[in-house]
């Protein structure tokens, strides 16, 4: 094994105010209600070196390894897709909250749902924005962001042949994101200017402001499969499957037991797909008794 | 959209020193060889505040997300190797550097071929050990890591499944690693306790040191090769894939668009599958230059 001190790179500077900005845009567009508050500046102090790309950002917009992931998780979903399209499946793969069972298909036109920000499209305009500034994500910029971000949002790696391949295959693509009904426009020109083609809202892109879930996806979810056969669904967050996982209340480990126990994780990868999102999210939490079981403590004898 | 202030989770403290921790790990288990030499001291100095999990560890070792986008790789891995199975194909998914080409199975038994750091196991231990002291990763740390971690490191979600699956549809899987030749009774207990089956160094356990190869797997591979036929292949670094594609040294949108050009792009989970890793490796690099393309810059009107 090399000696890295020989082959290091330099590490990035340190930034309390870059991982700021990840645990807040976290919260604002996955939206957990439910959180603990506290000010992220008693906890970020300014750092002395200017602000570095956070390695999130660094892993999933700029690596051949993050560009692979978000493909291979695109391919998947195709494939699953397009061979439940040509057996018309008995269920959507949208759950009812009130029985915890499938909604039924029914005669319904068959549609694939996804969450936007980072599971169609890479905000990469305003994450470099608030890295660069060191500022910490604020709803007021990525209020312009919905509205004047066309052309500079990108479609992940993968999105635009998934996208054609599912129409080609009689599948509608639906956005279901908690981006604001108030800029519906600049949302739809967005997801266009990216090459995604046609979401149109109320009909094929549902946004936050809809009805009264707020941001829980729930009931706009149930609209969804009330007129459509979801065959395929996408999100980088729990809370884009299902908002009972979502959880951000809870220690990262019991989150991931309620999310991953039957009877839905047969579902992971088969009719739900995940985006990796190591930039922001409730994923991005907790401290070394939260992360590390006590059965794997190790250390050296010295 | 929520004010992330009213709702946000205390930032973790900055720490260059957990950054330090990623980017000199990287290098080592990835063994990116061209890497230019500087030492991280000089650009990580030591934090203020106590050492905080970084980013990358808090996705992939403790959230509900990061253990299901794992799952979804196994399982894809799984039914593409287990059809493969039932009508055995032509061409192993391992590159003949020389060619260019896949080598040819001819009649050699079916095998799977992962790399075992972060693809079929999680380090934890050293990995807490090394973010909880705020310590650089060191060769002598990890040399005793390999010697004595064995109960400690913990069977990636959706390994142990991929596994037994694999093995009932006839399909060896075997370990190409850069741990050390020198620790193979080590790797070969460490791997068994983690509940993944049997791998024996020389057989069904490759290590660095076995060929003149060094951390490049090429060699390795082509051995595997000559004796299997390769049906699926696994990692989460270029280099677990082709040396060819690891280039450390190329800006990430450059090594990008290398790995992902045809005819190669077509492997993307049709035989070779990247485990998503943030924490480490040559994946987590660059600038906002870098990174951002510069016809995304995008910046809010004040």
């Amino acid at each position: 094994m090399p000696t890295p001190v020989q082959q290091a790179e330099p590490a990035p500077p340190a930034s309390g105010r870059g991982k700021g900005i990840v645990v807040a845009a976290a919260l604002a567009l996955s939206a957990c209600s439910t959180v603990q508050s506290e000010p992220i500046a008693s906890a970020a102090p300014a750092p002395a070196a200017a602000p570095s790309v956070p390695m999130g950002q660094q892993w999933l917009y700029g690596s051949a390894e993050g560009a692979i992931a978000t493909r291979q998780t695109f391919g998947a979903l195709t494939s699953y897709a397009t061979a439940k399209a040509r057996t018309r499946p008995a269920d959507s793969v949208i759950i009812d909250d009130a029985t915890g069972k499938p909604v039924p298909c029914g005669t319904k036109p068959l549609a694939a749902v996804f969450d936007a920000d980072e599971t169609l499209i890479w905000n990469i305009g305003p994450m470099r924005w608030f890295a660069l500034r060191g500022a910490e994500f604020d709803a007021k910029t990525w209020d312009q962001w919905e509205k004047t971000g066309t052309g500079k949002a990108v479609a992940m790696p993968g999105a635009i042949e998934a996208m054609a391949a599912l129409r080609a295959a009689g599948i509608t693509p639906i956005a279901n994101t908690n981006r604001s009904a108030a800029n519906a426009a600049g949302s739809e020109q967005t997801l266009a200017a990216a090459g995604l083609g046609d979401f149109r809202h109320g009909e094929t892109l549902f946004l936050m402001g809809d009805d009264a879930g707020g941001s829980s996806k729930d009931m706009r979810r149930a609209t969804i499969a009330s007129r459509w056969c979801v065959v395929a669904m996408a999100g980088d967050q729990l809370g884009d499957f299902r908002n009972l996982f979502n959880k951000p209340e809870l220690p990262p480990l019991q989150r991931r037991a309620l999310a991953t126990a039957a009877p839905y994780d047969a579902l992971w990868g088969n009719g739900w797909f995940l985006f990796a999102n190591p930039v922001y999210g409730p994923s991005i939490r907790g401290g070394f008794d939260d992360i590390f079981p006590a059965e794997t403590h190790w250390e050296p004898q010295q």
